[in-house]
């Protein structure tokens, strides 16, 4: 069964270990940023600081592990027809929105939603930490360390599966910032079997 | 007066609203992993990914700005004869010493030696975050995303200054990791002013 997420807004759901959670982008250049807690202790998540540290490696993609903060794999990503997604950058939020974009009436962004999906999970927005932003295409200068939010390489029908190693709270977004969707508000489509 | 931490072990403090803390590296190649919490408010905790996002560069020196997961100003970088560190990775830990190292008895780490430190502020170890690694040098390639653990660029006296935005708890380590420290384990030196 595909559900779908609709532009500038977000979800919560549980994995259980051993399912596969598919993102789908629908119709191309489209960003969803990804969060996993571990369902019986929600003070463990995934953690792009320790991820980043075992792959050795900012660019994850089929075959790489998100580790939690206390190092033990949530997700494993076992198919990937994209190859560049992004494990730098906190989801967008309304201070995103205020600070970057300069709105005087922000968005409440991927955090927002987030928050709102993962409230009734008991989990709060303080604990939202840096999301796997699937899709979203963030180049970084060796040099100067730039950071340049391009648009994603995703086409239409691009998907990346994940496989959870325990048993999970997910939350997921159809994300609302203008650079990361090449300027264009789309849905988001998973499916989980 | 000057404050010393002696080789992997770690310390934590309190640092008024515009006090200034000078971190210096008295041998040159070494590593101090640093934290900074809001003191009325420990949920408030510095973020790499709010922090790159609003420079839009991984690599932060004079001038830049510490932000929080709120959003808020917790340091800013005032005086810096280093110009790189690091925000991509976690404090190294028992893990990391078992991941990376393959130690079957392995070091605290940084990890352990903040989380001993924080203890008593009552900031727990899952509240730890991305810390602001002063004098690591970690290259990234911006084709392969690939990362390199380098020796520091930093001299002996070498040193970076941060004045605080908000009355803080900071935590602060003379790093135990060896590929960040050129293989050599040595103090870290402090000044708060």
């Amino acid at each position: 069964m595909r559900h779908e997420i609709p532009p500038r807004s977000g979800t919560a759901f549980t994995l259980d270990r051993g399912q596969r959670l598919t993102v789908i982008d629908p119709q191309g250049e489209q960003v969803a940023d990804l969060l996993a807690f571990r369902r019986d202790d929600i003070d463990e998540v995934i953690s792009s600081g320790r991820t980043l540290d075992y792959a050795s490696r900012i660019f994850l993609t089929t075959g790489d592990k998100l580790y939690s903060n206390r190092s033990n794999v949530l997700l494993e990503i076992v198919a990937d027809t994209v190859g560049r997604h992004d494990f730098l950058l906190t989801p967008c939020s309304a201070d995103t929105f205020r600070i970057i974009y300069g709105d005087t009436e922000p968005h409440r962004g991927c955090f927002g939603n987030l928050a709102h999906a993962l409230a009734p999970y008991g989990i709060g927005p303080d604990r939202i930490p840096v999301a796997f932003n699937v899709f979203m295409n963030v180049a970084v200068d060796g040099a100067s360390g730039a950071l340049e939010v391009r648009p994603p390489l995703s086409r239409a029908g691009d998907h990346v599966t994940f496989e959870a190693r325990e048993d999970l709270i997910v939350g997921l977004t159809a994300c609302s910032a203008l650079q990361s969707n090449n300027y264009a508000f789309k849905p988001i489509q998973y499916e989980i079997a």
